[in-house]
């Protein structure tokens, strides 16, 4: 990190800020040569260039004007309509465009939630492992995390029970939960129904905030699709987060935030100060395809899509990984979570594999408590079948190797 | 403002949030029928739709994959290599693309640095009056703003010193000053030169963060250009807010901020969980736009434009305003402040106004001391000349009407 002259005028948050190291990785293996598995990005491949092409020039010509302007800090209103009806499809039967803040992608969203409910030293608890952008927002607000086990059907109620009245007993103020209800990054886990309704009683006994992060749920590839945290909320404690960037493009950075009006709003005056309004032509934009029926289409490709990749890459692991690695069989979205046995280092492992030219996120920073040490991510989203095949070969070799002391 | 069953669990800065008074002012007055001087937005008739359009259609052919791909937190490379190499005709010589990030406009550009510096009850000094975006973020840190006179040469760097000193006396730790430098927004005036060399010996020697926020600085009508606050900054404590809104277009919200390197670098971990990533197209567009030379030719282009937007409001103005109000002449940007005798309230006009369909934007809400009752400010950037001399004309005739009492 450069120096700073004001390094003594920065605040607290800023201090003890710690970068993602996940990004810090996929920075370092961006080289070209690399067969990357890390990064969690989607494939190009599946953006809809010609229709975003098509829709841009059909609404640059007929209203450019209003397409290149300001828009309202809470969004195109138009947009927050045709939202909320799809939430309404959703269980959210009184959905309306006061329920709903258009966001620059579901990561401000966040940003936007801890503005308004965090304050310094208020504890959220999250899942270990869990993706880094919750603990983020938590933390430059000064807030703490804590981390309660995710296992095969997400985080678990009986531990978070303990871990709330363990904090509670240490004087701590509980504020809240983050939690990635489907096919979580990054472990690929769906929170199973009984334990949503568990989570959802806990939030109302102890007065708790739930964060719920939702940017995979559309790319379900099977089984049923399980109610949100939100739909079972008869309190409005929900602050329900969503992404176009899995579904529609990354690029424009698009997505929402839906809870009760009145911390919607509160929201929308902290998003006043944070960066005035959402890009006005990406909100036209999705608008369009929206309309023209595009967006269910676009669903239904990448779901497609994403599966086979899904399924080519656990026939490589099967092929290739030793029995003594453990790993899920994720329902939807981008991630696959391997265990390795517990004296195995999954960093030495990655530096290995990036000498090879593979890469991977290994699992520890994902852990809030610095655990996971013997894990690490797969992301099947960005890369064709033929660097799949060897990098999964790859690593499978490497963890052989290492298994047998060499 | 909506109920919130959750108002019990929100935080400190969000229970003493104040939405923004001017932007509830403008929705109020976007009824069709309204002649508005109220809004600062810029005027749609200078956005270049088909540039724009020819840009994004050939970028969507070429390479659509990467235009709608996530990008880099800290911004695209190359357009932040062009973007230095702009601030290095401005005096900056050793400016490189470590010293700056893209953001969503210069709002976000803020937003960040108070992410950075400011800790809960820090004291930021602003003018009296001034921009709300400022405060705004500064407040959204728990931070505290205080007042200094601004008169017609920008903010009075005697009084300014006075503040300091009474601070210090009553304890409080000044943490910086928020400076917009060039044609102030709500006033108009700039920041003469030898207060800028004063305010920087000043933020010396108390050790002080310089927010230099400098939207309009692009748009001079008229006299030199006056040297930023940033080329004079020889210990590295100025943070150089840039936005393209009035200069490109306001929709794409792009925006930079020009500083040390680690201080950009704390606020590229500050925007990493804010939201993650600023428009990829949006980026990919004013690059090019810059590459062609367009940017210099838009830029002229607005100067023409909006200069003689104004010569129109002031000779409207000097037609039919009574003498008792008085008023200045801005060297750039968009708006003209004016002031009425002591006992006049312009809260009172403007409701006068509303009912005649004219508006305008009281200056109250620009006090963060709750002073300037008698003051409102007229943005001549959107309206075009018939509607905007009779708006000039029934403010003018209220006044009259005010002043003898009718």
């Amino acid at each position: 990190m450069p120096k700073d002259p004001l390094t003594h005028l920065y605040s607290h948050e800023t201090l003890t800020a710690q970068p993602s190291a996940i990004r810090d990785i996929c920075a370092l293996v961006a080289r070209p040569q690399v067969r990357s598995l890390a990064g969690g990005w989607p494939d190009p491949a599946k953006f809809p260039i010609k229709a975003i092409r098509r829709i841009l020039d059909d609404l640059l010509t007929k209203q450019g004007d209003q397409l290149l302007q300001y828009g309202s800090t809470e969004g195109l209103e138009d947009l927050r309509k045709v939202l909320a009806e799809r939430m309404q499809t959703e269980g959210l039967t009184d959905a309306a465009p006061d329920n709903l803040i258009i966001t620059h992608g579901s990561a401000q969203g966040m940003h936007l939630a801890a503005q308004v409910f965090i304050n310094r030293e208020d504890v959220v608890i999250v899942g270990l492992p869990t993706y880094f952008g919750g603990p983020g927002a938590i933390h430059s607000r000064g807030g703490n995390v804590v981390g309660v086990p995710v296992d095969r059907d997400g985080l678990n109620p009986n531990r978070l029970r303990q871990e709330i009245k363990r904090l509670n007993v240490a004087g701590k103020r509980v504020k809240g939960i983050y939690v990635i209800p489907n096919f979580q990054n990054p472990t690929g886990v769906t929170l199973g129904f009984e334990r949503r309704r568990q989570i959802m009683d806990m939030a109302e006994t102890h007065d708790l905030v739930i964060f719920e992060d939702d940017p995979y749920v559309d790319l379900r590839f099977e089984g049923k699709h399980l109610p949100s945290l939100k739909s079972m909320d008869r309190t409005g404690r929900v602050i329900h987060l969503r992404s176009l960037s899995k579904t529609f493009v990354p690029g424009v950075r698009l997505g929402w935030a839906f809870g009760e009006s009145g911390a919607i709003r509160q929201m929308v005056v902290a998003k006043q100060f944070s960066d005035a309004a959402t890009n006005t032509p990406a909100q036209y934009i999705l608008l369009e395809f929206i309309r023209l029926g595009l967006l269910d289409k676009q669903i239904q490709e990448n779901i497609k899509f994403y599966r086979a990749k899904r399924d080519f890459m656990l026939a490589q692991m099967d092929r290739h990984f030793p029995r003594e690695a453990t790993w899920n069989r994720p329902q939807g979205g981008f991630f696959i979570f391997v265990k390795l046995p517990k004296n195995m280092d999954a960093d030495e492992l990655f530096q290995r594999a990036v000498d090879k030219d593979v890469a991977f996120v290994t699992g520890q920073p994902f852990f809030v408590d610095g655990s996971g040490q013997n894990t690490f991510r797969l992301s099947y989203s960005q890369v064709g079948e033929e660097d799949m095949e060897a990098a999964i070969r790859e690593i499978g070799n490497l963890i052989k190797d290492s298994l047998a002391g060499r």
